[in-house]
């Protein structure tokens, strides 16, 4: 989906394949395109406001009777890269004649594939587009991802749709309305803790609804090297907490003979601002393979538990060293404490080693900015941990307090829960004492397309994906294979070149390979190696446990070739 | 070999099995029994002249007709904690009375096996050590390293031979004496470059003899937490510079502002010193395994290309930070120069990155010390770099010249050598500049007990080996397998608790596992996991590369089981 080009009504049924050929072709061409560091305006998602995920942005475009599921979906205009062109020939023009036709969310909801028909709706109009997914130029599949419900969240993710023509374009291929009053019925119960939880963005594959767990789809995972907020994997512990920004204090425990600090965002912002593009990976990511060696005690993540963003905030050491600490010659950890909290009030909590927290190298930032925008809630909204190169449960979101101690956290989820176990334990024999709290996570590596069952044609194919590692080391090779790891070919790695032992990001890669002809099905494998040449191990059985985190063997797909 | 326990003379026969099995479980037993952090005394390797990596100590002991291969082998009073019992029973007592026959050394030679017979040597008498071997309560492979040669290395590492009831039992077994004419011709022409390379200890397994390069065997490789001296693996790229300690100097580039320093090793000593225990790992360790997938390059090093040692000197951040050297915004390289060089006088060299050399935390140092004694010559005397965690490659010996650039060595040995590949690229198709150079080294472990292609009898089997990781990643579990792969034990780690971000050195593990008496083989299999969560790949063939270096898949060996 590279560079922005549209093809306007009028082309006659017979350019209609080449056409469709060209748009392939700027679709396929895009993994070249976007080697370019990525600069703001191209990440450019609506600001949102303090106290939602997603906010509408764009006063010609808000419907009116929008309820209060959808009324976050908004069509912006955002800048992302990544152009979309509405190639189309001989449809039916069956738009502006007719009168409107009323349905009901649920009949457009049922109207979400190739045999129902594609159905999707922008404001209060109803389209029936099942004639224009084989044209969309960004590719079936992700126009797929919007059937049966509203296109704004896709725009605004995309924001070159939101033009005059591509609104034009649309129009022809209206059905109808929506019937204004039908309102979505309020599935959460005001006594329900997480009622207050933020609107999220459909393209979210939903792992668990309270808490709120979500991944991308992988066709949008890697579609940029930055995550765009609203489908930034989403991993909350607990009920999201509703924080007043104009109230907020961030509580620093100070060091003996130092002071305490109660901080508002005011007195964060003072801090020297320090930016910082990071990738979040929870320990659960790619469990879902785990899962299928043996079961496991988790959330079934696909490859989608991991994201990148641009974080801004104040540096970790430099509040800490204002509230008096210094490095210490025994270990000692940061405690981290979130504002979420069970029904009991226990409050979320993680630590990292005080050596990492003070190390101004290691760039651990309270964040308050994600992208260029104030933190959507379901980030941590106001300010959360970032600590590049660890695992994402270390991470504290709506972080309400932080102190110095001598051991690691009391929580649960530092004690109790993120280790690595053998796989000879199990749920009788486990002593979680015995394992280290997981820090910074081994090499990983997946595929994002071709997906597992997709078809491809026989000629060339090309696979893409991400790498990356922790602790700050670099992917310096990701090698693919098309015959279930008999033979390799090394990939292009894409995204930003990144500072030595400071590399917090992952890299996109991609590959274009030969299928031969005679060949029925591949089975595609990546895996990557980093900076310390360590690799991802081969197969999944032998690296499972019981909690089925840290999952990175090779990553393998299967996909069945026509000629 | 734990506890020392000695059997004296006159035990009958009817309890020689007793007394064998109770010498095997002293053995067995050994794994637990070291578990203590070994002090000096325990490592108490013979002090070495600065000219020869072994030398005479113990003056009665002294043979006046040594041969210059064999002059350095001196039974000394080492209290390495390796106490070795021989116990014995109605052997025959065959020595004093009769007039002693006279061999050449090559007879001595010529007698290595049990089919030959088994002959040793200590100073000028030969002795038939046939009858002794099974008896031996080291075990019958520790002698066998000794057959058909001098004896006298092997007490010197295992200090508790060197007893008089030892030497008593000994003279048991006397045969005769050698030949006082028969001199080892010497193989070494003055004309060699290598002529002047000193003596080795007779249990090294030789790689290649020009330039020297050695591992301990793995029988010994694990005996001790601290590698003694003698056996420390050898990996040489030249011949061993004979440097003069007095007239020796150590230039130091100044900064631009700084001084450059000119330092002797009188100087050196000024600086605090610094000591580390670091585990040294050839890149090429394991490499062995790899030729089996497909010919590779190098030197055929099996499990024995790493060692550990306890090391001392001044830290090179002390004496960079004096020459004026400052931590640089951009990207720099610390360069070392050693004193061998090639006949076009080009010098070994390799480089690290500055921010690791200035690092205390990184205890770099500039070594002049190994395990309590000056620098054997083989390991760098008078000087050398130790960089813990990284590659031996870059720890430079014979240190002659240490300079900070703006990028790295421009050595053959930096650029155009120890660096990783895809299994894809070959000699047509490889670019040194598209892969960094090999500094932290991944996740490593492997069996050195019971070895590929052993008899172990049914019942119990105790497994035993190494593991380490690079960087500083303390090793946290070693998964061990004895059916190939399909189910897991953990092994227990000894060897020292390390410091969090600085574990330099290995941990020795081992494991008792049962085996079923039906069982005919067993696929014995290791894998080590750092705490980064680093693990290794299950096989060779897909981190294969053309130089065979980075060899860390699961460590396997097969042995056969005897009811």
């Amino acid at each position: 989906m590279g560079r922005v080009k549209l093809f306007r009504c009028g082309h006659r049924a017979g350019s209609a394949t080449m056409l469709l050929r060209l748009c392939r072709t700027l679709v396929v061409g895009f993994p070249r395109a976007v080697r370019v560091k990525p600069t703001p305006s191209r990440l450019c998602i609506p600001a949102c406001s303090t106290n939602d995920s997603f906010k509408p942005q764009h006063p010609s475009l808000t419907c009116p009777d929008e309820n209060s599921r959808t009324r976050g979906w908004k069509v912006v205009g955002a800048l992302l890269g990544l152009g979309a062109a509405l190639a189309y020939h001989d449809h039916r023009c069956r738009a502006a004649q007719e009168s409107p036709r009323v349905f009901t969310r649920e009949e457009v909801r049922s109207h979400n594939s190739l045999e129902t028909g594609v159905w999707v709706t922008l404001g209060s109009e109803v389209f029936d587009v099942t004639k224009f997914v084989d044209l969309h130029p960004g590719g079936p599949s992700k126009l797929m991802l919007a059937a049966g419900g509203p296109i704004e969240p896709f725009w605004a993710l995309y924001a070159s749709h939101n033009q005059p023509h591509v609104r034009e374009l649309l129009a022809e291929y209206k059905i109808g309305e929506l019937n204004p009053e039908d309102k979505v019925s309020p599935t959460l119960e005001a006594s329900d803790p997480y009622a207050d939880d933020p609107s999220r963005h459909p393209a979210l594959r939903i792992n668990s609804q309270r808490p709120f767990n979500a991944e991308p789809p992988p066709e949008l995972l890697t579609e940029n090297y930055i995550t765009p907020n609203p489908i930034f994997f989403t991993r909350n512990h607990l009920p999201v907490p509703n924080v007043d920004p104009d109230t907020y204090r961030l509580h620093i425990v100070g060091a003996p003979g130092g002071q305490s600090l109660s901080l508002s965002l005011d007195d964060l912002y003072k801090f020297p601002k320090h930016e910082v593009t990071v990738t979040l990976q929870c320990a659960g990511n790619r469990r879902a393979e785990m899962n299928k060696v043996k079961a496991v005690k988790g959330l079934e993540w696909r490859t989608g538990a991991i994201s990148t963003a641009r974080w801004a905030g104040a540096r970790l050491c430099d509040v800490l060293a204002q509230a008096g600490h210094r490095p210490r010659e025994t270990e000692a950890h940061v405690c981290f404490e979130g504002l979420d909290s069970d029904p009991t009030g226990t409050a979320y909590g993680a630590s990292i080693p005080l050596a990492r927290a003070l190390d101004p190298e290691a760039e651990v930032l309270l964040a308050y900015e994600m992208n260029g925008q104030p933190l959507p809630r379901d980030h941590g909204f106001p300010v959360r941990v970032v600590v590049p190169g660890v695992v994402g449960a270390r991470q504290v979101k709506w972080l309400g307090r932080v102190s110095v101690e001598s051991e690691e956290s009391h929580s649960h989820w530092q004690r109790r829960d993120y280790k690595g176990f053998s796989p000879s334990v199990d749920w009788d024999t486990v002593d979680f004492d015995q394992a280290p709290a997981i820090q910074e996570l081994p090499v990983q590596s997946a595929i994002t397309e071709p997906q597992d069952g997709a078809t491809v044609e026989s000629g060339e194919v090309t696979i893409k994906g991400y790498a990356w590692s922790g602790g700050g080391r670099a992917v310096i090779r990701v090698d693919v294979s098309i015959d279930g790891g008999l033979t390799w070919q090394e990939a292009q790695l894409e995204g930003e070149e990144q500072c030595p032992r400071k590399a917090w990001a992952w890299r996109i890669w991609h590959l274009t390979a030969q299928v031969p002809a005679e060949q029925k099905e591949l089975e595609v494998v990546c895996k990557a190696v980093d900076d310390s040449y360590n690799v991802q191990p081969d197969t999944v059985a032998p690296i499972w446990n019981l909690r089925g985190v840290l999952s990175n063997a090779w990553h393998r797909v299967r996909v069945h070739v026509v000629p």
